[in-house]
């Protein structure tokens, strides 16, 4: 009898899009049309979802308009904190945020199907307030209420650590939150796009998505960078650990990726940016140094290789120096990605075929 | 600039499975070895999930360690009754029973990954109270609280209408539940295993499969049928009724198949056992009357075409026996389905390989 086994589907085209591109050879990242670079260097968290969602970059009114909605649909409603309250404080994390999205109400802004523009706003727009207050729930501190920002990101980083973020990491959030809004279809975009497929409502397809970055083949964290920065700590100690490390045959954690071969234009937006706030903040500095020190010495022990700095490396320097803890990074990492499930579902209304494929039977009949 | 486009994965085989086999072509539906149409005959709802979840037929202690474990499960904690009641009371049905799935804890019952058999007997025995418990808040009815059934069939039709069920709906409703257990890579198994395929646990890959069931495209209701039988009402009314709508070209539903083409094997099943049960509900008499008055019909209005009774039609004669009201048609699925998405699930952490398929950008590259 033969055993069951799983494709994968790496080889499969499931869909033409018009939102994404990623070149790993190349080292390419577009955003219907713009490279993901200039938008995460130069854009808001707003702008570059409008861009997803919409095909085109934002005018002021529109601007003015998406910003708009974002401030009304992202505040915590007494309904909402009931649900949130409800759900058992040892549930983890990503199972409220999904639990907390599947009780969304379609009907309250629009239809079940198709799914629409405003229902993406809301949803992007409520879920650093969903992941906020459980977050406040679980570590027992104080839930900050309404606050005064209007930028999404400021926003976000506000309701998290109860007070104003530097500019700095807002801008480097910024900046990661767009790098991460949208990669093709990765498990959690291809979850959205099947539960979509069925003509279900964009609230379900979301929270699929959100199960299926729980899962740590996908929404893992880069606690391996922070650690790995941890034991550096300085820039005097920089060569000596990595060095130690290459000799013990240990692996760097924050180089090489599985689709990018020569660069990952993630990376690079985030070093630039990073760059630009080192003088201001230690660990930005260090992680600057350290990956140059990492790069200059993984050619010595590994020559011919070309290995590069991946983005968890600089988003990894990000989470250290906002002193954000592990339980948070998973969802951070959603909290921009549904912008990318939420465009792919919008696009596969537009010309929806149900997702059915074929499974190949290896057990035996009836005798 | 090209459309996108999304191919629905048709032609593409994405697993190798043991767990179940349908033939459109012969008729044909196996699970595990054995016909399903004999299982839906002969075996309990237990026996045949324990069959699609383990590869073979539980012995009597395996049986009794099953039925006893459902027992347990499916009490209503009051964790799971604060939760219900925090859901918005306007959110669809079938989203709460997805958003209830998401919150369960899986480190209550083993870990995150992989997922295990208990878990699996946990969430398809807690379903039934999860939807009667929910209906009752929507209905402003009595939920009937705990209630003597030992059998998961005979339970889940005692707290839904708060009186025992009579044999005759039991043992259809047990046929019927059987049938609709497990039917390859539909969209809601293929999301239940794309999530699980992250290695995220079984409650949000189950969670996940819900939000797909959702969409009419995939859980549809029969009530086209009901409406027929409603229509037709009693015997001698059924030529007229159904002469006059293929006459006015009106769509008979119940007929047909997307996979079957030449008989539904749920639909003989169904059938036989209906048709045991026919001398004692009227329902059951008048849609085995309809049937053949139906075919007979067809055979002479569309010669040729070989047009065969699918598993709605038996569905709907059931529901409309029972009085089941709509709200409740595509919930009763996912109490079924959740066998098999189960059985997926389990099948995929066996041999773990992510989803990842290729999207192909059409949209333009930056200038």
């Amino acid at each position: 009898m033969k055993k069951p086994s799983v494709t994968g589907l790496e080889d499969v085209v499931a869909a033409d899009t018009l939102i994404s591109y990623a070149n790993g050879l190349e080292g390419q990242l577009v955003y219907r049309g713009y490279w993901a670079k200039e938008l995460a260097i130069h854009y808001s968290f707003e702008e570059a979802a409008c861009l997803l969602w919409r095909g085109h970059l934002p005018d002021a009114a529109e601007l003015t308009n998406c910003k708009e909605q974002f401030a009304r649909d992202r505040r915590l409603t007494p309904e909402l904190k009931t649900l949130l309250d409800a759900i058992p404080r040892e549930a983890p994390l990503m199972s409220t945020v999904m639990s907390a999205v599947a009780a969304l109400i379609p009907e309250e802004d629009g239809t079940g199907w198709p799914p629409e523009l405003r229902q993406a706003v809301r949803i992007t727009a409520l879920l650093p307030t969903v992941i906020a207050y459980r977050y406040h729930s679980i570590m027992g501190t104080q839930w900050p209420g309404e606050v005064d920002e209007y930028d999404h990101v400021a926003y976000y980083l506000h309701v998290l650590f109860g007070r104003p973020a530097t500019a700095a990491h807002i801008r480097v959030m910024n900046a990661y939150m767009i790098l991460a809004m949208e990669h093709g279809l990765n498990a959690s975009t291809f979850a959205a796009r099947v539960v979509a497929s069925t003509e279900s409502d964009i609230y379900s397809a979301v929270s699929a998505a959100i199960g299926a970055m729980k899962g740590p083949l996908h929404g893992g964290a880069p606690s391996g960078v922070i650690k790995l920065l941890e034991r550096v700590g300085s820039k005097p100690q920089a060569e000596p650990v990595i060095r130690n490390m290459l000799e013990q045959g240990e692996r760097l954690m924050g180089f090489g990726h599985r689709i990018y071969k020569r660069l990952d234009p993630r990376a690079e937006a985030l070093r630039e940016v990073t760059g630009a706030m080192a003088g201001i903040d230690e660990w930005f500095d260090l992680a600057l140094y350290t990956e140059q020190t990492a790069i200059r010495l993984l050619a010595e022990y590994k020559p011919g290789r070309g290995i590069y700095t991946n983005v968890e490396f600089y988003a990894a320097a990000l989470m250290r120096s906002l002193q954000m803890p592990d339980l948070l990074f998973t969802p951070t990492f959603t909290a921009a990605r549904v912008v990318g499930w939420t465009a792919h579902v919008l696009e596969q209304s537009g010309h929806n075929r149900i997702f059915r494929p074929q499974s190949n039977y290896v057990g035996p009949m009836p005798i």
